[in-house]
């Protein structure tokens, strides 16, 4: 969706990797948003991501926004303070901030604030999969605790997994029985429409595919609405499609989703 | 503020620790909102909770509301679908329901989105402050992970901690810069009144102050504004102080902040 007619949104984020920005990217994929994926479009759009959302010692980022903690960030035309470029971030409320501008938040207060809810769980279990590879230090190589990733790794298929699984399962359920759309069997996480809900959830599914295949091939039966019904469901909605169709959809690499085999289930 | 006419707002959570749900607390405290705090007022209180928010088999909670992945929850008397009650769950989600209510979240949708990140960044430095003395398996004990505790301990004291302690501190330099307020010096993170922003780091900076008492010393001198008059200051505002001295204010014991000598820096 990057176009040269300057978008109302520009995403900052490390280029090359999907990442945290991927659960935003998709948000404006699936409703056909124009943005400018700033490190991934620019050719020195990744210096500005680093000056804007990384500098450790800035007292204020893109005029007189606050400072970045760390990127994704989200710039806005004139949406500021003074009517200046607003730039927001953390990943949550990014979304929260889009949700309701791009529709993907349900059709009331309440599923609004249970999207959120999703969301912020999906988010936690995207934090804990990072830390199976990482579990000691985030800025140290994998190769240097590997050890506790075995550990921490084992603790997370065995029982952080199927609990977070569990809670996305009986979300679909809990759904169905709200909306008694049988003909609909299992697509939303919450409501009747797509929500940054089932996103968040499906970004999260799909990297753990890439990262434990035998892992979740075994969990399969045990949760087939969320990893059968709801997985392929999302992939179909429009503008999802073809976006991971495209060149736009980044590969898996080094960043949350790793694929160590010997940190998968051993068949 | 616990009251016997049952107030609108019913708090979920474990009891006897202030644990996530003491940054709720805080909201309803620092703006004299009543609230029932239900498995620490009422004798049957915590069954409640376990059936609400902690059943791992629930396909919905409190009526026709989704299942809680975890508490805290909290219940919204007449505020649901079809006039019941409403009931959400994780941290940020309700922090972000109730700052706009109870006054918490600054004075335009800047400020309000500014207050989100800051509470979301805290709220990811509150986890890594529990990962530190459980970063193998969270169902364990601390004695089966000491060693991974020493390890990745020794790495958020020394990396992690100043990254997020630096960055609240210019927040605070740079929210000072933006209100030109110099009698107000390091008040507020956020605009000039308190914020959830204010509540939830205050709330990480004391549970680190207990944890971490030798490492948060050492620290003091570096980030004089955020440890030195935020934190002094926040514990002044009306409805905090009276609330600090209260017996509803419970002790850090073996909840997310924990304080083993072998963990903080050695002298």
């Amino acid at each position: 969706m990057t176009s040269t007619d300057s978008p109302k949104y520009t995403l900052l984020y490390h280029p090359g990797i999907p990442g945290r920005a991927e659960f935003i990217r998709l948000a404006f994929e699936a409703t056909g948003t124009p943005y400018t994926d700033l490190a991934n479009s620019a050719s020195d759009g990744y210096a500005t991501v680093r000056n804007t959302c990384i500098d450790p010692a800035a007292l204020s980022s893109l005029g007189d926004n606050p400072p970045v903690f760390a990127p994704p960030a989200l710039q806005v035309s004139s949406e500021g303070k003074g009517g200046g470029d607003l730039l927001i971030s953390q990943t949550s409320n990014i979304l929260n901030y889009l949700g309701p501008r791009l529709g993907l938040v349900g059709e009331d207060e309440a599923d609004k604030l249970w999207v959120g809810q999703v969301v912020a769980t999906a988010l936690d279990l995207n934090n804990e999969v990072h830390d199976t590879h990482h579990p000691i230090a985030v800025a140290d190589y994998y190769e240097n605790q590997k050890d506790e990733a075995l550990k921490k790794t084992t603790d997370f298929r065995k029982n952080r997994l199927p609990k977070f699984l569990g809670y996305f399962e009986r979300m679909l359920k809990w759904n169905e029985k709200q909306q008694e759309r049988q003909a609909n069997r299992g697509m939303y996480l919450v409501g009747s429409k797509l929500t940054t809900a089932d996103l968040v959830v499906w970004q999260v599914l799909d990297g753990l595919f890439f990262a434990f295949p035998s892992e979740m091939k075994a969990r399969t039966e045990d949760f087939g609405l969320l990893l059968g019904d709801f997985y392929k469901s999302v992939k179909t909605e429009k503008g999802i499609t073809g976006y991971l169709e495209s060149e736009r959809r980044m590969k898996y690499s080094m960043g949350i989703f790793r694929h160590y085999p010997e940190l998968d289930r051993q068949s």
